[in-house]
């Protein structure tokens, strides 16, 4: 099993302001996609839409202003059954986003994409906590031929 | 031992151009970081050198226009002996970069932040062989507080 792993550091901020981007539809649909839609409780699931598909993910822990964690219900084949958290600390003027995508079972070419696809959501998280203006998705940033 | 993998596809160039970008002063000086020095035939080390301090690595393989690896000889304690590496193929347009720097032995914080930024650095390399102009040190994107 392997890992995606990655951190930001999003400055000028609290973490409640980062908690709130990561759990509620206005905030996701800001730096991930704009198709985002669903109940944002634990257990309830968000569906997360882009041009080429998208992912379902349960909620399945809310700390708040810490730490949030969602299970892949639905998706490419490789995601199903993975986790994906965030997990939030205060240092400084800088909310610090540690970030893992776990339970990949081979690290294939589409796992390099994805590891590579999230760097540049999280930071248009960072964009849109530190200026109010992300790049979510279909505004995101493309990365390769599958984009 | 954990891996950070990613993956670009630099749009409208061939193989022979990335290579060069990975394996010439010139290039590695126009993405990853402006001071860069050293030989860059096999077994030769080239310094990399940012504001916090730097990477020497030993070239191990070059497979013209196919895979660059560089072995980590000095550097902070956890990159000392890790593996970096490019594999690189045409994909109709674009030229695919694969990326792996392998042989971490833990998943420690400094990690997360390299995965990030060697994201950063990748998008840096794809701009400059597509546009000619990249995001190398000290010009490059920030992601967190230890930039």
């Amino acid at each position: 099993m392997v890992d995606i792993l990655h951190k930001v550091g999003i400055e000028g901020s609290s973490t409640e302001q980062v908690y709130s981007a990561l759990t509620t539809l206005d905030g996701l649909s800001g730096w991930w996609t704009e198709d985002t839609t669903g109940e944002t409780d634990i257990g309830d699931v968000i569906a997360f839409r882009f041009a080429a598909g998208g992912f379902d993910m349960k909620i399945v822990e809310l700390n708040s202003a810490k730490r949030v964690q969602w299970q892949v219900v639905d998706g490419p084949e490789e995601w199903i059954g993975t986790t994906v958290g965030f997990d939030l600390r205060q240092d400084g003027d800088y909310t610090i986003v540690l970030f893992k995508h776990a339970g990949w079972r081979e690290p294939v070419e589409f796992m390099h994409h994805c590891s590579t696809k999230w760097a540049t959501f999280l930071m248009s998280l960072k964009m849109l906590v530190e200026t109010g203006e992300g790049a979510p998705a279909p505004r995101d940033v493309k990365i390769d031929s599958w984009d």
